[in-house]
């Protein structure tokens, strides 16, 4: 009988070898399904360790809970999924031919025979180069990382953290530290702004800002070169500088764990994660790899790209189980998603970044937003700071960038769909929204955001937020009010209300003007109307609102 | 030169029509650019009147405000827009042959040429039948209704309210007199549950219960058939009833105001709104209409319906501008998408319900998912119930609802991207969605009951929990404790938990069961595994979680 049964053998017990094993046993349930896992505490939802150690989530037992409440132990997995996880196994030796894993436990070895291998191998942190094994240099990954940081929290010896990264991860430990445990937090971060990976610089400034709002110190463009650690502190090396402090936190990314794809022969992809098909079929028959193991094709860029995110683990978890059952499925092109809360300040994105778009030679124009999230009269009304990239000549939307206090994971979701559609400008600058006052403005800021790039396309330009310095000169169109109430500092500013602006476009002729408000709606208009007085002028994209939120505002005046 | 400048003259200065003049004014500066409306005060934002009236916008004036604190006035727009508005003029006669629009204010009279002429009319609060003009009898719908409200509960004049109508605008109204206002307040609705006309009865009855909670008392299936008025007090006549109140709001529906089309030979669609095409024109050469008196088509249903939405009429005003400037644009089918706050349950729609699908010959299938909106460890996750309409041969989605205090409306609005895009189950379930613990599960809800959904297509089927009784033969598969905490009432419970199940179904054989858990996914894998030994079954959709929310759960011990 032993010969008759399929057996399929998963290595790693995270999201997307769980939910595989999972529904393979409800699909198939006559199969012998295992699922090998190195550590002896599994099915833990990793995304909520920083949550653990920020205090955010007060009990870590939390992450192994189903929404019933039961743990997910190998006793769960067995009663109530019918599948068997071998925990605290390590998976050492692969034999593809022979259909056969070696998987080891202390001093004891076992063989396994698989009809279908999955690697669900996962990902770890990458280490900077040269980084030692040493208990005061250390990442958050795993549920088993946790107590060493939580214990020298409690007992007061770490009031002092660098944290080399400003990844997601990163700036998730940064507020940890300095929130809840009120330490001295440095970051420190070798691109322009915080989570250049996923955001450009706009917007990645406004994250930076809420760092240091919430009392860690940023410091950009700083590339870590080397990490020391003694008996009493540790230190990075940046430059010329020596920076010390009783803990250092690595969080400069993540890298996969191919290890046994290696010894299987599988074939690695140009981001050195395990290339797969739509079906998630290695080069070798018959083994499959799910999860942060893998790259997976981007759908705006055509390109293959390593995004280890356990949203897209799930997914391909379930839609494995339904290719082995031998169901119609394929894991089809992903947009990209990913969101980060830090302190107050809400930081998402879907497609691809300007830099990367560059990288491959696609030809994007940008527009920025500094909207409210809700209607401009609900008192809950928030600040929502969105970044949209599209293609100019086919007006197709590659990528939309939000953050802020206000609700901006909505937007993102809904981006992400129009985007896995191929939605151009028009699509965007008609969607459906839900709308009433306490949740949206009548028109929703991912629209405006359209119209705004469609003015453009008009000839109504904007200028990046980030590209604004004092040497421009500067026409402020807002009421005299409140021009003297927040008045722009430099020496080339000329301040003509936007009402009075008909009458008196003599007095700007001859200059190419940066047109300034605080939203950046009414210097579109004057730009609009200057335009047809022959002057030439773009406005700053955002408004002011986008330069206070980036902490560019004092660029104005120097 | 009066001839050679092409005159366009809107009627209606609300959303429609004053988006439509300010984005002609830009697009077409050279024209001249009148709206005609018939009230002093006008651009106000008409959505958030119940608002003020609940306190939850204080100050009445924000609603006429832009985002940079300007009022729009008709200084306002004639400066900042160059478009004339005629306030406190009524647009009393036309004639489609002469291009002549008669308009007249107190004693004067005017006459407008023009060379397009575009009905932005609006709608008004539909009155019962016999409905007496009195100031005990009244509806909220523009900036003049409010005074006289507030005045009246200032003083305290106003302790006992009915609202007819579980309307949108009914059930705000009922907070905004209960919440702030103290007033003992009555709802009286006809069909089964509030919102009839925009979410199936499951998730009206959570609605209901928020309503409840809140202090209202709610009383559905109850037609009021007439209302009378006195010096002292105003009552409804509901059957062989009379209840009395010191005002009685009327709430049960919009209508929309064709006057001015009918006099113009414009012809109305089978909704009785006005019918236009895809580029907004009506049947009348040169005559066009947008807002709350046209209809739209509805692309789930192909149907023409007439939804009254702020959002849309914003779109549409841009939409008519393009195409009066010669470009190309058209409004597009709608998916129909709705949004309310009731106390703290959000409660949103798109597409389709199971009524209006049933009256379109239609057939669909549901299911239902109680889940949380974030991770389930995400101390503020909160709960959302959605229910998810396809058709079972394409398995396309038609329709979308939620409830909940969980974070609806995002739900809400992704669905409509999907919708509009004609996206089925598996588009649905292989969603992508940010996530991250605080915004999100790894797996969205939406994709869940998508899951659900194809589990239900492989015979996994889930009851509405309308349709549960005690009379049904009930399996409890909760863990022994959950079930001896919050037992199941009634005479025909068994309990066995999902991990005895397999080796107790011989206890089963014979009975058709209702599978009943706390979330309803226990109880779908019971109804799996049952289905392998042969013994019938279905699931209660939603779980014990639904019935509590919609306040059924003690139908289950009657």
């Amino acid at each position: 009988m032993s010969k008759s049964v399929h057996s399929v053998v998963i290595v790693g017990g995270s999201a997307a070898g769980l939910r595989c094993a999972c529904r393979l046993a409800r699909l198939q349930p006559g199969w012998k399904i295992t699922v090998v896992e190195k550590r002896e505490i599994f099915s833990v939802a990793g995304c909520g360790l920083p949550y653990v150690l920020s205090g955010e989530v007060a009990d870590a037992e939390a992450l192994r809970l189903t929404a019933d409440g039961v743990r997910r132990d190998a006793q769960y997995f067995r009663e109530m999924k019918g599948v068997e996880v071998l925990a605290g196994w390590l998976a050492s030796g692969v034999d593809a031919q022979a259909h056969k894993l070696r998987i080891a436990r202390g001093g004891a070895e076992k063989v396994l025979d698989w009809d279908d291998l999955v690697l669900a191998t996962g990902a770890r942190p990458q280490r900077l180069p040269g980084q030692p094994d040493h208990p005061r240099v250390r990442s958050l990954h795993s549920f088993d990382d946790l107590a060493p940081l939580t214990a020298g929290l409690r007992r007061g010896e770490i009031e002092r953290v660098i944290v080399v990264g400003a990844s997601f991860v990163g700036c998730e430990l940064a507020e940890a530290f300095a929130a809840l445990w009120g330490a001295e937090v440095r970051l420190f971060e070798a691109g322009l702004a915080p989570l250049a990976d996923n955001v450009d610089l706009e917007v990645g400034a406004i994250a930076a800002r809420a760092l240091e709002e919430g009392g860690v110190k940023v410091q950009t463009g700083a590339k870590v070169e080397r990490v020391r650690a003694g008996a009493d502190d540790a230190a990075v090396i940046v430059g010329a500088e020596t920076h010390a402090a009783q803990l250092v936190m690595v969080a400069i990314g993540m890298e996969p764990v191919v290890e046994l794809a290696l010894r299987a022969g599988v074939a690695l992809g140009p981001t050195r994660a395990i290339s797969v098909d739509d079906r998630l079929a290695t080069s070798v028959p018959h083994i499959w790899a799910i999860g942060d193991c893998i790259q997976v094709p981007q759908g705006v860029s055509e390109r293959p790209v390593y995004l280890p995110l356990g949203s897209h683990a799930n997914r391909q978890g379930r839609t494995l189980a339904n290719i082995l059952a031998g169901r119609a499925d394929r894991f089809e092109p992903v947009v990209g998603v990913r969101a980060l809360k830090v302190f107050d300040c809400h930081v998402a994105a879907a497609g691809v970044t300007r830099r990367v778009a560059a990288d491959r030679g696609l030809p994007v124009r940008s527009v920025w937003l500094a909207a409210r999230d809700r209607a401009d009269y609900w008192p809950e009304a928030k600040e929502l700071f969105l970044h949209l990239l599209y293609q100019p000549g086919t007006r197709r939307v590659v990528g939309v960038q939000a953050a802020g206090q206000g609700d901006v994971t909505k937007r993102i979701d809904v981006a992400a769909q129009l985007l896995h559609y191929g939605a151009t400008l028009e699509d965007f600058a008609r969607l459906e929204h839900a709308y009433a006052p306490p949740f949206a403005p009548a028109l929703d800021p991912l629209a405006v955001a359209a119209h705004i790039a469609l003015n453009q396309e008009d000839g109504i330009e904007a200028l990046s937020p980030a590209h604004v310095t004092s040497k421009l000169d500067l026409l402020d169109v807002r009421r005299a009010a409140e021009s003297a109430e927040r008045p722009l500092g430099g020496p080339k500013v000329r301040q003509i209300p936007l009402g009075e602006l008909p009458g008196r476009t003599a007095e700007l002729s001859g200059h190419e003007w940066l047109v300034v408000c605080e939203r950046g709606a009414r210097s579109a208009e004057a730009v609009r109307r200057l335009a047809a007085a022959g002057i030439k002028a773009r406005y700053l994209g955002g408004g002011l609102h986008w330069l206070r939120a980036a902490g560019w505002a004092e660029r104005l005046a120097e």
